[in-house]
């Protein structure tokens, strides 16, 4: 295919005319089609479905140290569900974790909170009362993240992502230069959208950082740990080894839940945390909470047993959703490729894959696939304060629809990709 | 039996003697007895076995609207959730229900927090930036509560409790007063720990209040509405009514839970709010999570299907532990009625036996009962910074140890009374 780029005035013209003509087709189908969140399908779900029937009876609700997981006891999980998790997530310190609620996106905004209010441990000043403060968020990112620091007044300083992580050089610049910045948002494995997983080094820069600020936290949320979409294992360096050996234990807040391993709403989050963190943490949290459903914790043990059924579990749902990542890819390889109009991630695992329209096209994209049924998440959305500097970045999310939908929204996206990129090259000629 | 009021020097230390004896005999069998917490006993719990099972397959996690409550969606609880509750608890507004976590105490916490960080509806200034705040808290009273405020530095204010609810003459010489009260804790049925249950009169003249703040609130903690010991309902207003025929509604934060009902834990927790109310509370919930454990709720839907599913298994509740409030009772009749050194509360519901014992004894009561293996909650724990004024008040939990020890550790408990009494009786000699 000839690059849009390329063309003259007329090709354009006429491209757009046979676009717009395609998309009119589309229109009179009243479609409605949504790939807008990292949701899992029912056939994901129903993989799952025999851990509802694990506990079914007073017998299965005691722990191996024979507590009785239905009554109160237990403020930070019980010891076999912590195992479970500090196995599947490979060297996450069992002793550190705290299993806590149903949402990771919870964990973190109490986090957050709590050091709003109570500071981070070492008696530092609680965040709400030192005035304007500053968090980095490597973008695209994951839009719940910038929602937190939004709604929380706390101001977001965009950083670049590069394919092995943030851009470690303007996160040394800011982190290390000014005592307002407080914390950072990372997604270190499969990132939301991009899908990159940060390599080595950058795990290790990160364990290496001395921050400006005594009180600076990494949030890092490592929501998709165990997604790999294919057989090959992505390695994800354990960040709390390299923080032991630079002694920087205390500035990490670490994160995974279940969500998208069991399910979205009735699985487990768990936070990790330095010693000295949790001694600050948990008598705050005791005063917050008597304790977390630990019937759930249990029906979680019982049905994965072990990092082996968590491992076994996610190459069935990789088997559901793969294919549905490769028809996202196959339709843009097939339809965009060659055009200088577009380009898109090509992830290894996690639940998105980010596109990159024609600069200064993404949110007219996005209104064009909506004015035809396709909902996508909204153009911004993956940059705080959505506002995309670019306004290309759009994050695709394949898990939730059924292939033969995926195939034609994706087209339909293709469709709008060179409309809106016609458009903006016609308007410059 | 003699009023130890009325002893001679003689007698008390004869009877002292003789107590301590008794004591000593206890000591010897090396018990370890507790009283200390409201936990509902194995028994209780396994009234509600046939919850775990209810839901077994996907089949069973659709909504009426066909929701999949295995996946990501609705914030604020299932609908029929919703239904539920309204009806057990009586005319509380449908659609004013909120069905959050597993827990209303980490509910209200989260409320007073947001009240902290964002102030309440109408655009008032954070508590947080209003300087010193204070609270009303009714006492004796629940230790968690007074636990939130401590935590984020709240002050209380002590709140003399009568037999149809909190003083409101205080309650409105504070309230009306001073700008920097900004709160009231109110366990309107069978009060913890007093099992008070508020009359009209004082419901109405808490709808009717006016307080000096603008940003006041009034935490409604009903936490024991169906917990009735005997099979006449107690009747506790609807504050709903009357804070409408006032216009009032947006000063209740109304929460309630099945803690007690179905499994502490692995409950369902709810907070009812004006529409004012919820239109601040609900874009913020938004940034905090994408929602609650529909599985459980529709557990609870299953298994309970309406009010009167709920009335009748609370029938069975009562039926359990009826005897156990009753064996205190009688035992604290045998042993102290007419001794002139303690007097306790006879109620008709929740999960409490609140003694008053010589004034100034209650912590070497606490101690001395410690000192032969029985637990009780500590002294003091009822009132705002563990202070009660008179060292009198203990709270008795007799719901979760066997009938047996319950019988044992109440005549302990008598013998410790009477020790301290009459040692202090012969200090003042």
């Amino acid at each position: 295919m000839k690059s849009y780029l390329e063309m003259t005035k007329d090709e354009l013209t006429t491209e757009l005319a046979l676009e717009r003509a395609i998309l009119a087709d589309w229109e009179a189908k009243n479609l409605t089609l949504d790939l807008t969140r990292g949701k899992p399908s029912q056939a994901q779900l129903d993989l799952s479905s025999k851990m509802l029937g694990v506990i079914s009876d007073r017998g299965d609700c005691f722990s191996e140290t024979g507590l009785d997981c239905r009554n109160y006891g237990i403020l930070d999980g019980l010891p076999e569900t912590k195992k479970l998790f500090a196995e599947f997530l490979g060297g996450v310190p069992e002793e550190n974790i705290m299993v806590l609620g149903n949402s990771s996106l919870n964990a973190m905004y109490d986090t957050v909170v709590r050091c709003m209010l109570f500071g981070v441990a070492g008696g530092h000043e609680p965040w709400v009362r030192q005035g304007r403060i500053k968090f980095l968020c490597p973008c695209p990112g994951y839009d719940r993240h910038f929602a937190i620091c939004r709604t929380l007044g706390i101001e977001m300083i965009p950083i670049r992502m590069t394919p092995e992580g943030p851009d470690m050089d303007e996160v040394y610049n800011y982190a290390c230069s000014d005592p307002s910045v407080k914390g950072i948002w990372c997604v270190p494995k499969f990132s939301n959208p991009e899908g990159i997983t940060y390599s080595d080094r950058v795990v290790e820069q990160f364990a290496a950082l001395k921050p400006a600020a005594v009180d600076f936290r990494i949030f890092w949320d490592n929501a998709y740990a165990v997604h790999e979409l294919y057989d090959e294992e992505v390695k994800l360096a354990n960040v709390f080894d390299y923080a032991l050996q630079y002694g920087t234990q205390d500035n990490f807040f670490y994160f995974a839940s279940t969500s998208k391993i069991s399910f979205p709403g009735s699985g487990l989050a768990i936070m990790v945390a330095s010693e000295k963190n949790l001694e600050q943490i948990k008598p705050i949290l005791a005063t917050q909470t008597i304790g977390y459903d630990k019937i759930n914790q249990m029906r979680h043990v019982k049905f994965f047993k072990d990092a082996d059924g968590v491992r076994a579990h996610m190459k069935a749902h990789a088997a559901l959703i793969r294919p549905k990542f490769e028809a996202v890819e196959q339709t843009f390889d097939k339809y965009l490729d060659g055009l200088g109009i577009a380009r898109w991630t090509h992830p290894l695992g996690g639940y998105f894959i980010s596109m990159y329209v024609y600069p200064g096209t993404a949110k007219r994209v996005y209104q064009l696939c909506r004015s035809v049924g396709v909902n996508l998440t909204q153009a911004g959305a993956t940059y705080p304060y959505g506002r995309d500097p670019e306004d290309s970045n759009l994050r695709i999310a394949p898990t939730f629809p059924e292939l033969s939908e995926i195939k034609q929204a994706t087209k339909i996206l293709c469709t709008c990709t060179k409309i809106a990129a016609a458009e903006k090259l016609l308007e410059k000629m």
